[in-house]
């Protein structure tokens, strides 16, 4: 091969050594076993599907996915998220009991990249879906969830911003009237780009009255007392349900004793097409984009042949590796160099330290060109070397 | 989307469902613990690489592997296996460092299959790879290593087949006398097809004592006798240095008294086309296929650049778990059912059972169709509903 490709990599494709592994691992394990103490259950999902199921029931853009032909001619895709897939193994293996679903992943998920911009096309997510169940209980549950998982990772600050489509698509139909106008604002609000919502609103044929109300929308942020705003700047009762829907949720986030963690922001719209209701983002520390989110997602099982409710969420591993910043530490591994004639007491020796859960490397001095550097890498070294018997040296 | 396609999935592509991924997960983890505590080091490396790099430095067939393209030409490849991947890391990043690099990693890997025969496309394996280290040492600690954590399993039957890549070359190579007709006759091995061996040896224009010893080949297996009939079937010396290291393994072997699981198999010939030395199989109980396979592999990581002797194995672990044949056993998983009135409390209980290492299940009554389901799938079940303060009914 040319030299040039020798240690290339894709776009956008990464290793994961050692050190980061480890600590990826202790934080997928904590997050993992919070979800199971939860009743949470794990499944796993292949890495290809089909582009006619999941490809396109799936939120992402085409031009994000990965494509390739199989031997049939038939468009497969690598997973671009996992709330699809889950989607279709629960609608077709999982929902003949007549009991909500609750699902557990952890999986690597694929976005193509245009170009080296710093951004993953291969990133880890963990998350939950609860299937079959279309109570708020269920939503309130996925925030409690992400928040008593979170704060078992040791991550300090964080909040979780919550909205809920539905009020927003309600309130913009109320006033816009068409579904195109409904999402060509919608969009200012998906990109946050909120001088050019305010802008879009000024140059809509409307009353200044309908302008007022569109632009104190953006306004519709903070605790509970949101939700009282919210019903103010309605006119007739569409929304009304979203915002019922709201003030249980804050019930159940106030029993769940986590409402310091929560801030309302009804402006918040999601990327992800499917979502129908309750949504929400994670924030941590001074990582700029969200953690994770999540919401409700009532009408993607039907694609899947089955009319089911659902709502989930998904943390990105990388994101909150990088907002925890917590210091590494090396656990410590020990290293027993022998020689032929002491190899029967070295693995002796090591079969022992091992017993007692310590790490231990193995190395015939043979195998060493640069037998100090063992001595540098290791702390705890012990030599077998010579014919002697006695100690270490 | 189509009714026909809504819950089809590639051909090979397999889902994993909870009770499956459970002992899967149990595994895996036993599996990796013992792999830690021999300090080998885990790594993740991306499921897309250049087909230019590893692609082709992967010894499996160019039929089998997923292709597709980037967005700017090149091709890329799902990895085929995790060695070439390893490789290309340990020659770029980790060998700056004059020590043997033992490496982890338990990945998925991908071979596509030409039509539904019950093959999987995408299955995961563990495995390690023993860098820089050019001792039969290094070839033992494998060995013994795969036997350490098949054992922690609770596997009871297994044998481990070891052969010597070198050997057969050079045993061949001195009667055969071209790389064609060696590889001619190498491919009988490797498909295990000994009576094509016989016919083919048959029809070679060589002297009958020559055919002799080709067919006497085919009997190199069992005990460490078979390394002096071995020597005894040799004119010249080539294969000598094979059959050396073949006697130091044995010793390395006895001394991690594993030399019961342990069989000789000089016709041992692996797909594998990069292995150039001991190389070995692992079958357990019933299972007709290898769970598992490894070998040294000298040349490999030149093409990365760097000249490394290198060492590993993998272990299946669809084909681990099917031979076994453990008895699943559930976790016990709770059930909390609460209304509205009782929600806090029924929140407080779930917290204390949880903190008490139970996995509960906590669930609005008004989300379950059908409540005689619930009470049926749960053993330990609580109800919270209705006003009244006290207990469960």
């Amino acid at each position: 091969m040319s030299r040039l490709f020798m240690f290339e990599k894709p776009l956008g494709m990464r290793d994961t050594l050692p050190n980061l592994y480890m600590m990826k691992e202790e934080v997928r394990v904590t997050m993992a076993n919070e979800m199971k103490r939860w009743g949470y259950q794990f499944i796993e999902t292949p890495t290809l599907e089909y582009y006619e199921t999941v490809g396109t029931a799936s939120a992402i853009l085409d031009t994000q996915l990965f494509k390739l032909l199989d031997h049939e001619g038939h468009t497969l895709v690598l997973r671009p998220d996992m709330t699809a897939p889950i989607a279709r193994v629960a609608a077709s293996k999982l929902l003949k009991e007549k009991l909500p679903q609750r699902l557990a992943y952890s999986a690597n998920v694929f976005r193509a990249q245009q170009r080296e911009g710093g951004r993953p096309a291969e990133f880890e997510q963990i998350g939950v879906e609860c299937i079959g169940d279309p109570t708020v209980s269920a939503d309130g549950e996925c925030l409690g969830l992400i928040s008593s998982a979170l704060m078992k990772t040791g991550l300090e600050q964080f909040q979780i911003s919550v909205g809920h489509i539905a009020f927003v698509r309600s309130f913009f139909q109320e006033i816009l009237g068409t579904d195109e106008r409904v999402e060509q604002l919608m969009r200012f609000l998906y990109e946050k780009n909120y001088v050019g919502y305010r802008v879009h609103v000024d140059q809509l044929s409307l009353s200044s009255i309908d302008k007022q109300r569109l632009k104190q929308f953006l306004k519709l942020r903070g605790g509970p007392e949101v939700i009282k705003e919210a019903e103010d700047l309605l006119e007739c009762n569409a929304g009304v349900e979203a915002l019922n829907e709201l003030k249980t949720l804050w019930g159940i986030i106030a029993d769940y004793q986590q409402d310091a963690l929560i801030k309302l922001d009804l402006t918040l719209v999601s990327h992800m097409s499917y979502y129908t209701g309750i949504v929400y983002e994670v924030y941590a520390g001074n990582v700029g984009f969200p953690i994770g989110s999540g919401g409700r997602y009532d009408l993607l099982l039907e694609k899947f042949g089955k009319a089911k409710s659902a709502t989930g969420f998904a943390i990105r591993l990388d994101h909150l590796l990088e907002s925890l910043d917590k210091p590494f530490e090396q656990p410590p591994l020990s290293c027993i160099v022998f020689s032929l004639e002491r190899r029967k007491e070295a693995f002796m020796l090591a079969e022992q330290q091992r017993l007692e859960g310590k790490k231990v490397v193995l190395q015939d001095i043979n195998g060493v060109e640069d037998i100090d550097a063992c001595s540098a890498l290791y702390e705890d070294i012990t030599y077998l070397v010579g014919k002697q018997k006695e100690g270490s040296r």
